[in-house]
């Protein structure tokens, strides 16, 4: 047999990561995973990510897949893939996905169950893969005699359902040669499983005739449509009907905020009056890919009627009380676009939507209040940039915020990890590079505390990342929520303007790192302004703003939130009573 | 009923906690725990120890109990809990008892499956704890009705199996009233079980005749003995003996150097010729709480006979071949000590023990290279004081390290996650502070970088901590073992001596921080040597002291342990093959 058809277990799985388009890995070096990182290091096209640690890696590996589809991450056996598995769990949660591979010990220890470090001590090699099961779509143990398989196998799930995989490559495997030819390598089957003919065709009648019954229709789009991929096919479906579109705060960024027909984002109270009289007053609602969780329904305040709601969804169909199993929204959408009845009445809107500018108190003067800053932060904000929003104030106050066009939103609407925004952020620059977007990401000072050091990796990088921190000193969506008073909220003050010094900003040994342009601290709406148009204009440079805030100050939407669970909370115990 | 008999779950909780010898709760806040962190607040004798992140939360529990005994950690729910899952791991690996309590979803919306934040989204509110199955050695999720029983439960478990356990607290459950009598609480019932008598007599019977036919008999201590609380029986046993001690990496620190009978660290290859010597010449070996993981036995250069060794657990003894089960040392052990002959010959070193002064080569001049290191950072270390040593080279390098009078060494040889050393660090030094036991902590450039936030807290909670950051430019220890000039096992350069700047010393809103004293870098042994005389002596303040070394030079030990296992695995494969 000639050389020419071999190939070892790692590069054939570095093969299909680059052909799915991943062009960077994230991780961390660990002795179990050294070999496969040489591999990594010298494929042609694929980069190493280094981060600084783990949990930061996987929120890369998870802002990267946002933007470009999937990614991939490698950490080591155990110490390594636990510090990583909150952020695979996120991914999981919020439908994004993410190829983890795991370096595991030599095959030939972990049969003789030795005594290893990185391990329990009891020779269970099986425990963390375990754990995993829990958060990954998918999992694979890779031996010489299933690797081609298995390698397929978890990567085509990982790109039809959407979710994290996770990849087990012994230390003395990614070497090992397997027979395949490296010229001949069929691309990934990645057709979706036709929908059973009987129950879509009811489907679509069923939808047809309550359409045609309807006068008042609008279409409601959720986190799982931008998740899988859909959208396309969500913007033929929105053009062909011409109705009314809303996006709740997870697809915030799905649907060009400047579209004729965007109406803006519906999040039950949260939303403004104008969104809830109009989705309110609808007699028909479509709703596509909906994830009804407490921080994406304004804390349970939608008050949708389900006797007028149809629901489109990957793994089913739900028109008003009916659920039409197995009839996935990637190929019923596409024919209900087809079939959508011409010339059908519709209600339109005089009044073009439009996000009022907000009357502020002048008793704040010049102070950087959220009612200001959200309003004021997408002047700055170039078309097609992405906007990761931390967990907190930042991802509420984004959600009536004006998006200027092509702009990607990213937050953890439903997991909502703290310190998730630094290293998606990270992750979404490198993602973003090769089309020149930029990144902006809004942390708030508390959790930036849990990941500051990823900032290192932004300059090792060489990114034009814009992070703003807003400086309200503590965990403020915790005292708005319970305690504002109480010392456990209240957090050490750090130099955070001096991050980009700390984290070797200009040491020579930090070869071919970032330029760093302005950091330091904004305390009043002048400084702040002058200091985006700035950042704005240098943009081969990475930024770091301090924006220092009054302590309890919080964006409308987010004390709306809290208000609403508390009385979703009440209701629910009263119902248990 | 009066309400002199009833009392809150949290404070029940909190009480039992207080009657263990905790006086601080590592974690962080969250929505799902807020209502319990007001009753740690509110909890006379218990601080709360807002750390910067969950996991270096639960390495500083980890090190809390390696310094009390038993130690306790709070996160909430999902990201929480699953960012402090390898903390735990490694408490579960390495035998230390930590109690970790997640603050849980209202008891009526797990009931419901509501789709709350911080969950996966599918209503499954069970996925975390069951994972932590993996890692604790109980498990509690408290009720209305079984919370006094559960708690009691795996508090006992915790003490008597020396790990970790878990205890689920709802949110709406911590403020409920249980009845019970604050006034009538009964201890805690941590009896072992009762040897089986048989077993028992047969065992000791056994070894008590090897011990009168041997001639050259040493005592061995590892892991097991010191996490187990047994250290004050061995003393014991070691002393009614007068046999030659020697103690593992696992256990360096449980035996007083000092002592008369102390004969130096064995880890097989990588132990002093003069320990291989006298240990494998022994006739009967008496190994007390063995592990003999990788890295705890010079990469398995063990060469220790079974059909000499009569190895003492906690689970079970076994005499050269024969296995006693359920004959725990911490019984047999003092009864041996009862039962030892009287004016049995053994075996006297005329030489005592000494570790001879490294002969330098003179081409390294005035720099700090580790075989200088390690012999100088002795003088510096008062007695009592507790060194902490992070994975990679400082744990190699304190192997045979001479030890002052009293110090504990702290480290993790067996999970040996990278970071762990900082955050435990902290752990210790507010768990030796009732006694005056001073921290010295030995932390690469490469682990730092994974949490060097948790100086913050060292600052915040006024510790008097000396960290020794050993700058040697990237992750020495992988490039020993893989990939010496390869880019992932470099990092970015950071200005660390600039943490203490950084992380907020000295700003006005950080009231009642600590003082800090030396923070810079030294490159020589004159700059060394001075600083440590300097902050040796200033007792009230932090120091950090970044020690410049020249990139690729490393312990013995560690060179060593690492040609064994590459050793290990060589045969290993050739065996399988």
């Amino acid at each position: 047999m000639s050389t020419q058809q071999k190939m070892t277990i790692g590069n054939y799985l570095l093969r299909r990561l680059k052909s799915l388009g991943i062009d960077i890995i994230f991780g961390l070096p660990g002795d179990y995973n050294l070999p496969f990182l040489d591999q990594v290091e010298d494929f042609d096209g694929i980069e190493w990510g280094n981060n600084c640690n783990e949990l930061n890696a996987s929120y890369a590996a998870d802002g990267y897949a946002r933007i470009r589809g999937i990614a991939a991450l490698v950490t080591t056996f155990g110490v390594g893939e636990l510090s990583a598995i909150n952020g695979i769990a996120g991914s999981y949660a919020e439908m994004v996905p993410v190829v983890h591979i795991v370096g595991t010990p030599p095959t030939a220890s972990q049969a003789s169950g030795a005594i290893l470090h990185h391990t329990l001590g009891n020779g269970n090699f099986r425990v963390f893969a375990n754990m995993y099961k829990e958060v990954t779509i998918a999992q694979a143990n890779l031996t010489k005699l299933n690797a081609v398989e298995e390698i397929d196998r978890v990567l085509t799930q990982c790109l039809l359902k959407g979710r994290p995989v996770y990849i087990g490559l012994a230390v003395d495997l990614s070497d090992y040669e397997i027979n395949i030819d490296p010229a001949n390598i069929k691309p990934l089957n990645l057709t979706i499983p036709r929908n059973p003919k009987d129950e879509h065709q009811a489907a679509l009648e069923n939808i047809l005739e309550l359409v045609h019954k309807a006068k008042k229709l609008v279409i409601i789009v959720d986190a799982c449509a931008i998740r899988h991929e859909m959208m396309k096919q969500v913007i033929r479906f929105v053009e062909r009907t011409q109705l009314p579109v809303y996006v709740t705060p997870m697809a915030k960024g799905g649907i060009d905020e400047n579209h004729p027909q965007f109406r803006g984002v519906f999040s039950g109270n949260c939303s403004t009056d104008q969104v809830q009289k109009e989705v309110y007053d609808a007699d028909l609602i479509l709703s596509i890919g909906s994830m009804n969780s407490d921080f994406n329904t304004g804390g349970f305040t939608y008050r949708l009627s389900q006797k007028k709601t149809i629901e489109f969804h990957t793994y089913h169909t739900k028109v008003f009380y009916a659920i039409y199993d197995k009839v996935d929204m990637r190929q019923l959408l596409p024919d209900l676009t087809e079939h959508w009845p011409a010339n059908l009445a519709h209600q339109h809107f005089d009044k073009p939507f439009t996000i009022d500018p907000p009357v502020l108190n002048p008793k704040h003067q010049n102070e950087i209040i959220h009612e200001y800053f959200w309003h004021k932060l997408p002047d700055f904000i170039p078309e097609n940039s992405i906007v990761v929003a931390e967990t907190g104030t930042s991802e509420f106050g984004i959600f009536n915020m004006r998006a200027p066009k092509g702009v990607t939103f990213l937050t953890q609407i439903l997991w909502g990890s703290i310190g998730y925004s630094v290293g998606a952020a990270l992750g979404a620059a490198l993602a973003g590079k090769k089309d020149n977007r930029r990144v902006y990401v809004l942390v708030g000072d508390g959790s930036f505390q849990l990941v500051c050091q990823e900032i290192s990796s932004m300059l090792r990088f060489k990114t034009n990342i814009i992070v703003i921190l807003l400086n309200n000193d503590g965990y403020t969506i915790e005292k708005l929520i319970h305690g504002p008073d109480r010392a456990y909220n209240n957090i050490q003050m750090w130099r955070y303007y001096k991050s980009f010094e700390y984290f070797g900003d200009g040491l020579k040994q930090n070869r071919d790192q970032a330029t760093t342009g302005f950091a330091g601290q904004v305390k009043t709406r002048d400084e702040f302004e002058k200091t985006m148009a700035q950042v704005a204009k240098e943009t081969d440079k990475t930024h770091f703003v301090e924006v220092i805030m009054p302590p309890m100050d919080a964006p409308q939407s987010l004390v709306l939130t809290i208000e609403g669970t508390r009385e979703y909370k009440k209701r629910e115990r009263e119902m248990q009573e």
